[in-house]
Parts: structure tokens; C-alpha cells; sequence
């Protein structure tokens, strides 16, 4: 059985931006941390809503019609197929996400990165 | 579409102990906050994962041959159908959980307490 996730170690693990790390699993959902800096593309998921919890840092949720600023304790949920793109203007954010096993990042299996096991 | 979920502030409006206050929804899955204290009963849940992030204090989690102890910023997820008890003993602790809409927070219908919108 796995053992609990100290998110504070887990981040103690790497220091590569923009790789989501899964550090648990939630029945077919992965939990991952990952740290960000700077601008990401945008990109909706046809298939599933998208959570960000900010554990550091400020992570602004660029959405089409306005900014969801997210500061460490905040956490918001992107709706299905709604378009958003993470930035970081302010320094390196530590996030925890949780999605559906498979989801790619990016919106599109082409362009994603595999999300690894940490 | 719903605003960003700050914990801080969700706190702020409640005192209650044991009551879950469904704070966001990711799909068909409640993410909750909820102030524990004293011990809950044994149970399991036949048919999910149960998520436990522990935003301040300290939890006991009781599983049958071992105890799983979490402090702020760590999480655990407990498997489907094993048998745990969450206990705080040092005081109020204030979660974050996340289970699939209709998860039974004994692991029984009978005995749940239903799990409000705050």
C-alpha cells in the first residue's frame, strides 16, 4: 500500500519545470505536483475539468473572458472544455493537480509531456 | 462558471466539526473542507479511494496494521475497501478531501452525515 505524500519532500525531489510528477493515485485520477514558471500555452480538455492548487507561489488562470489569480492555499477548477493557459509571471509556483489518468497537459496527446511517476 | 476556492477563507465561515462543506467540484467528485477533532468511527469504502490533505493540525490515520499520521501539507489516500479510522488527538484539524458526489462519509447511508454546499 503506498505511504502517505509529504508535498514538501516530494517538491525536495526535482527541480525541472513544467513536468507533472504523480506522487498518488485517487481511483483513475493522478495526483501530481509540478512546478511552473513563466507561460504556458492555451488549451481546454474536451474530456475533463482541471484542478490547480497552488502550494507556492502565484499562478495566474488566463481564461478568455478574465484572470484567475491563485495565491498558495487557493485552489481552482477549470471547467471542461473551457480554454485557459497557467502563468507564472512571478517566480517558480509548486502546484498540485489532480486529472483523469491520461489527460494530456496540453490538451492534445500530441504535443503533451508524459507525466512520470516521482 | 464558479470563482477561485481560497481555504483560508472557506474556514473562516464555519466551525462546526464532522460536517463536509463541498467547496468545489472536479467531474463527478466533491472537493470538501471539514474540521475534525476526537474520533471518527471505523469504516471502509467498498467503492472508492478516499483522498485526506491535511491544511493544518495533525491526523491519525487509523488503518488495521498501522497507523498513518499526517501533518500540514501531507496527504494520503486511502484504498478502496480497507478499513480506517481517522482520528485527530492533538486538537482541531482542518482538511481537504475529495471523494466521487454520494460517497457515504462512514462508508454506510445509514449512518452519513450529508455533506452540504458552503
Amino acid at each position: 500500500m503506498s505511504d502517505k505524500v509529504s508535498l514538501a519532500q516530494k517538491f525536495s525531489l526535482f527541480h525541472e519545470q513544467w513536468q507533472p510528477k504523480i506522487v498518488a493515485r485517487l481511483n483513475d485520477y493522478d495526483v501530481m505536483v509540478v512546478r511552473l514558471e513563466g507561460e504556458f500555452v492555451w488549451h481546454s480538455h474536451a474530456e475533463t475539468d482541471d484542478f490547480f492548487f497552488v502550494v507556492e507561489g502565484e499562478l495566474d488562470i488566463e481564461l478568455r473572458d478574465r484572470t484567475v489569480t491563485l495565491e498558495a492555499g487557493e485552489l481552482f477548477v477549470v471547467p471542461k472544455g473551457v480554454e485557459h493557459r497557467p502563468v507564472a509571471r512571478k517566480g517558480e509556483v509548486k502546484l498540485l493537480l489532480i486529472e483523469p489518468q491520461g489527460t494530456p497537459n496540453t490538451g492534445d496527446k500530441r504535443t503533451a509531456v508524459t507525466k512520470v511517476d516521482l
